[in-house]
């Protein structure tokens, strides 16, 4: 092979994506065949990054919303010089290989954002723009741009079909994120076949309709028209841009091009060979020749990093508090005095004793912990002065302020949850977003990826419960607890008072390595009496607040607003209980067995909890011989006041309950 | 009062609303003293029903998707006639009222669909206009036309930033819904204040792209631009239309008027007063003038049903077989034969034995039953030849085709669900939706409101846990099926074979008041042997599928895939095990206590669960004494044959599960 020309160079990808697919006998060839005349000219002639450092703070990010083209991702990688060889790619989803079925962050290095789930990385990317956005702002001094890059996204039809589409380019395009840059891969065929059926909206109008600058009309196929868009999108300055490719899924397959067939299965041993021989890919299966590779690294690829590292080594000397911030802030460490400072906070509020809705304790912790932390971003999904999440220092994304730090999401749950994600996969942030707890639903999806990608995202729910009152059972949460408690490595916390409130708060932000849902009344909720020990130990997700004289005969165990009922009904019913709140059954369940006998002691079945939610959620607490107080039905329109004896949260069916054991 | 002008009429919706609020001391008035002049002038000149008789099958369809304005659509119901009285509106917001805080569609008459939760009120009107739609071109035959009514739709700013909202009006513009009419209560007014911040769509061109006919700059406040709206409406054959209202959120209010302060709290005695004095109103609170309710009635409002009685009738002569049919349809009433002809499908299957994934299980279970109900109709978000959800008579709904059954919906799960919801409400049909299941999470509040409307939608989702393979954790789910089951009122089903899909899906079809959520493999499964009561049983969720010899010493608990793993299990643990099958935990839990100790004797607490899903979920059955292999961390990418054992779906291990009790 002579000098490799930009076909030779994308065919590459395409013969890795289809070999591994067909290797596995598994996987989606046609979207990678489809865009890698676009991933070859963006990587090779545009894309700034370090393949020796995948870490490096300002590098670009690349995300792959529609997921499924994830060898596309993984050739990328590995032709410009990431760590993942050709035997990586060789294991295409297999156990434990670093190319999953679907791009995963944490697996494979170069990998930003775990997508799949299809508009998601969309909205990630929005919120790797916005990222970029609010620390070049901060940061950006006297000509040292510290802070200097761009977002791309890769997406197809199936992301621009999805609602989050319409919530995330519509915060973009409001935000004017001019450095965020969409590729859409304009096939015209979906799972089910020729989109004509089921996809006809004129998407470059309905994106200018956002404020987007629209390049249309592409080649998705010829370098020079994709060079021309991204040279036009590159001159935007305060609006993302759509650059409208049209491709063929599949491209240079003799029979599958242009057809569903090749979306989502192999092309088959006899495909593969024709479609070698219809692109003149004389290579065997997996085979790159070395002038590929040369032409894949032919930019010297350190060398943004290193200017970079001049750079900021000038801004350093210049302004040694703000870079010694900016370098706190993107290796994810909190201020030493943070974890000092938040303690102090809560032991005065245990001295203070205030009787507060936990949604107002939780404004009181974002207006003690957000001064010490510049990386806190976030807002409300139109609901800033129902959940409370506005304080003193709040001050618009959408403004170039450089303390930006309040986002007006819109009524848009889902794009809202999934822009935290990519806020907290940048790196320099600990975004929260808030909506009511019944609302959990429309980005529920999101919270999982929260999850799974082990990101630091809070999440805050106000309106936990029937006790919302008049807005009725569309707005009163029953399943939601209990639901978000399954979603693995999820922190839920539902705290009982302004204590545990602020706990919950400190246990959040502290969380490096993964999501919490803090979870808040709207009604007040009493002040709970505590030592110093009991005070420390809400930070073990649950702890004895009233203990039992001697062995307890009965434990009653409860959450948020249902702890002053139990506080209560002990009373009621005499020395002999102990009373269990229980704040977070995720962080409780991790504690050592020995803590978790001590303060649940096997022997002692006589349990019963109380929690306004779905009852069968705690039998894992109360086994089959003890009793729940919940509720199992949707609740009702009424003033808290009728609900909560309507449902059963009285200290009479606490004590009944208690006393039937 | 002489003859009362439109802003009079327009002003008893403004001050009902005002002083119910102001009764309930909670609730929204800012919308409905906005949008009342516009609700006027539709429901007095053009919206088709009758008061007198809410079920009459041909009424237009008013849908309040800002359904926080309930009050609005209280009075319009009170005003002209309905079954809902001056005490009804005292009582807004009270415990058992028929006056909630947001319009519920089983607590008052007139009331269509439920909404609050913002955007899926448009996306059920797409769904009660795509019901015409096909009602229209199956029924009417010979200039009788049965079927022709007209569905409204009020939204708000925050409806159209919900991501649904793009899902439903992209799909009603593809589907041409030339009868559905949307007005946009364009007041530039959210929850957190002027929208400017966080609102910039162009809306008027966002609905063009997706194929909709606009007429812009409608200055809310004035009938007569109102009216020619509307006439301009009524003109478009084959594009829904939206109508974009300038209007000022509290309107009347001399303090409040276009502020965000009139949307969700009352005016206050002072302003309310301040508000009388300056629409001059000069009755009391709660007090409508005759000469008002006059206006509101001048319209025979008994005529058009009237009219279509009469040619109902003449249809009736002509064509005896399709007005039975409609009349069936139309009372949700199945086929008289249907339940004995699927009791024999069953039969057959159980005597045929197949071994198949239990989605392609479901697909026969559609062929079996679909022939049998032209009401079902349903699809799949992209996925038709994953979740299998066509069969030999699916026809697209949006051809012409009298018998048009299959939806395509492109990649928008939220937005299907809410239009099956939309079209079970509408009568006539037996919707079913599928995705896979971890995409149950986009579709989640929609399943929630099937469950609390109680309506008959049918939501497949097939890939049902880790067994699905490559596609990886962000496809397996692990939390979901336990999470559906949580939600009140939703029946979740997962069959273990063939036999047992087909019970699901009958159960499904006969579940006239609620939805079933029905949860199938990828994979294959083996057929289970049955006696005849046995196969009986299966109706009631949970039964004995192999008993012990005597009384069970142990008793394995399984589901869908694990109940194969389970039976091999029992084979090596010996003759004193029982296996329970119990594809679906909601429907034995309604079962009477007799049965429930039948299968599962309390005094045996030898229990072990099997489940590839969370395991604490089945702590109800099997306490704290019992064993669970489940799930409870998130999937990784791998072929089914590596993740089981990996995952600890092995029968050694349910069989160290039993042993360990």
């Amino acid at each position: 092979m002579t000098t490799p020309t930009r076909r030779d160079l994308a065919n590459a990808i395409r013969f890795l994506a289809i070999d591994a697919v067909q290797a596995a006998n598994s996987g989606h060839p046609g979207m990678p065949m489809g865009m890698a005349d676009i991933a070859e000219v963006l990587w090779n002639d545009f894309y700034q990054h370090n393949p020796g450092n995948p870490q490096w703070a300002d590098r670009d990010r690349f995300v792959l919303s529609n997921g499924h083209g994830s060898m596309l991702q993984y050739a990328l990688l590995h032709l410009s010089g990431y760590d993942l060889s050709i035997d990586d790619l060789k294991a295409f989803r297999q156990l434990d290989s670093k190319t999953p079925g679907h791009p995963e962050n944490f697996m494979t290095p170069g990998i930003e954002t775990t997508t799949g789930p299809l508009g998601q990385g969309l909205a990630n990317a929005v919120g790797f723009a916005l990222a970029e956005k609010l620390l070049a702002q901060r940061y950006n001094r006297d000509g040292l741009d510290i802070v200097d890059h761009r977002t791309w996204v890769f997406m197809g039809d199936g992301c621009l079909m999805e609602g989050i589409s319409h919530e995330a380019a519509s915060l973009a395009g409001t935000w004017g994120l001019g450095k965020l840059v969409a590729f859409w891969d304009d096939n015209h065929i979906s799972i089910d076949g020729n989109t004509d059926g089921w996809f006809t909206d004129d998407t470059p109008k309905r994106f200018e309709a956002y404020g987007w600058n629209v390049v249309r009309g592409v080649d998705g196929h010829d370098p020079v028209e994709i060079r021309t868009a991204i040279e036009t999108a590159l001159k935007s300055q305060d609006k993302p841009t759509l650059i409208c490719c049209r491709t063929t899924i599949g491209f240079g397959s003799p029979n599958k091009a242009g057809k569903e067939s090749s979306h989502g299965a192999p092309l088959g041993k006899d495909e593969v060979q024709a479609t070698r021989e219809a692109l003149g890919w004389t290579h065997g299966a997996f085979e790159v020749p070395q002038e590929i590779y040369a032409g894949w690294r032919a930019r010297d690829l350190a060398a943004a990093e290193s200017a970079w590292d001049a750079r900021f080594a000038a801004y350093k000397a210049a302004h040694p508090q703000a870079a010694a911030e900016f370098e706190r802030r993107m290796a994810g460490e909190l201020p030493a005095a943070f974890d000092a400072d938040a303690d102090a906070y809560i032991a005065k509020l245990q001295a203070d004793g205030p009787t507060v809705a936990s949604r107002k304790a939780s404004q009181m912790a974002i207006e003690a912990f957000a001064p010490l932390l510049p990386e806190l971003v976030g807002g409300s999904a139109d609901l800033a002065h129902s959940n409370l999440t506005l304080w003193k220092g709040s001050k618009s994304v959408a403004s170039n302020d450089p303390n930006a730090n309040y986002i007006y999401s819109g009524v848009r749950e889902f794009g809202m949850t999934a822009i935290s994600n990519g806020l907290a996969l940048h790196g320099g942030f600990i975004p929260y977003d808030a909506t009511f707890l019944v609302f959990s639903d429309y980005a529920r999806n999101a919270v999982r990826m929260s999850a799974l990608m082990g990101v630091r995202a809070i999440h805050v729910y106000t309106h936990d419960s029937i006790g919302l009152g008049e807005d009725g059972p569309t707005h009163q949460p029953i399943e939601h607890l209990a639901s978000l408690r399954y979603i693995p490595d999820n922190d839920v916390w539902r705290p009982c008072d302004a204590v545990e409130s602020a706990v919950s708060w400190k246990a959040a932000i502290e969380r490096a390595d993964g999501p919490s849902c803090l979870v808040f009344s709207r009604q007040n909720l009493p002040h709970q009496a505590r030592n110093d020990a009991q005070v420390a130990d809400i930070a073990r997700g649950g702890y004895v607040l009233k203990d039992s004289v001697g062995t307890p005969e009965i434990i009653l165990i409860a959450t948020g607003s249902e702890v002053g009922l139990a506080m209560q009904a002990a009373e009621r019913l005499g020395k002999h209980v102990r009373v269990v709140s229980m704040p977070s059954t995720d962080v409780f369940d991790r504690q050592d067995a020995a803590y978790r006998e001590a303060v649940l002691p096997k022997a002692v079945r006589k349990r019963v909890a109380i929690e306004a939610g779905v009852s069968d959620f705690w039998r894992k607490y109360v086994g089959l011989d003890g009793a729940v107080v919940g509720i199992d039905t949707f609740g009702a329109s009424a003033p808290i006041e009728a609900l909560m004896p309507h449902f059963g949260f009285t200290v009479d069916k606490v004590v009944a309950a208690a006393q039937s054991l």
